[in-house]
């Protein structure tokens, strides 16, 4: 296990396995000249991170052919353990009709009323995960 | 009520006071010319966000004297409902052994073993928050 400034490093096959079972992540990236972060319900297709928004919204203005960070984590405060993953990659608008109905396919509805007919894609170029661990023995590494 | 792209527009008061409830919070900001998010438990204390990070750590090089993105959410996959607020402000390590010593009061362990010396505060600039509404008149606004 290597551990990073006291946190376990998950190998990617884990991190894109936990980018697959969760629903909901966030979006980093900057708008104005300024960092904003904002959550998205996504789902995992084809190896990418796909969420819809409204044609028009500020989101995809500042998410359409730009790179940005995208962030899913699950942590317990009960506890104290959790997770998170960090994927950093370029982000565009999909304007091909096929992977849209595919997206649509994958039951990606949105959560919020209104038009959300615009489909953004996320390819992961780098991705990394760490984990909360306690009472484990760590190696120093990564 | 306000709304935004289909979100209800929180106000401020209610945006900090969900601050101020919470306890695990995501950084966002640029990390070698790329963005990033991490996540971060943390307080609100004296109307700022503080959180504690190693000496030495990439989120520290990272945060210290430069503008932050900062985000809390709740969501439940159930319903498909949730809120987020997001904060814009200047970050910077604190040296105020007086300010550590009262974040250190305010109970702010690290989740993480090893050392988590230094202190992180980022003061709110632009506060906004959202909160997904379903089955609510809303009026168009914000």
């Amino acid at each position: 296990v290597l551990i990073d400034e006291g946190l376990e490093l998950l190998d990617e096959d884990e991190a894109m396995r936990l980018l697959a079972s969760s629903e909901v992540g966030r979006i980093g990236l900057t708008i104005a000249a300024l960092p904003a972060i904002f959550p998205v319900n996504y789902r995992f297709v084809d190896g990418c991170i796909m969420f819809r928004t409204a044609p028009g919204s500020k989101l995809l203005a500042a998410a359409n052919n730009t790179v940005v960070a995208f962030e899913v984590d699950d942590y317990h405060v009960e506890d104290r353990t959790g997770w998170s993953v960090l994927v950093v990659g370029p982000s565009e608008l999909v304007r091909d009709v096929g992977v849209i109905d595919h997206v649509l396919d994958a039951e990606l509805e949105p959560w919020v009323e209104g038009t959300r007919a615009s489909v953004v894609r996320i390819r992961p170029g780098i991705v990394s995960g760490r984990r909360i661990v306690h009472g484990t023995p760590l190696v120093p590494g990564g």
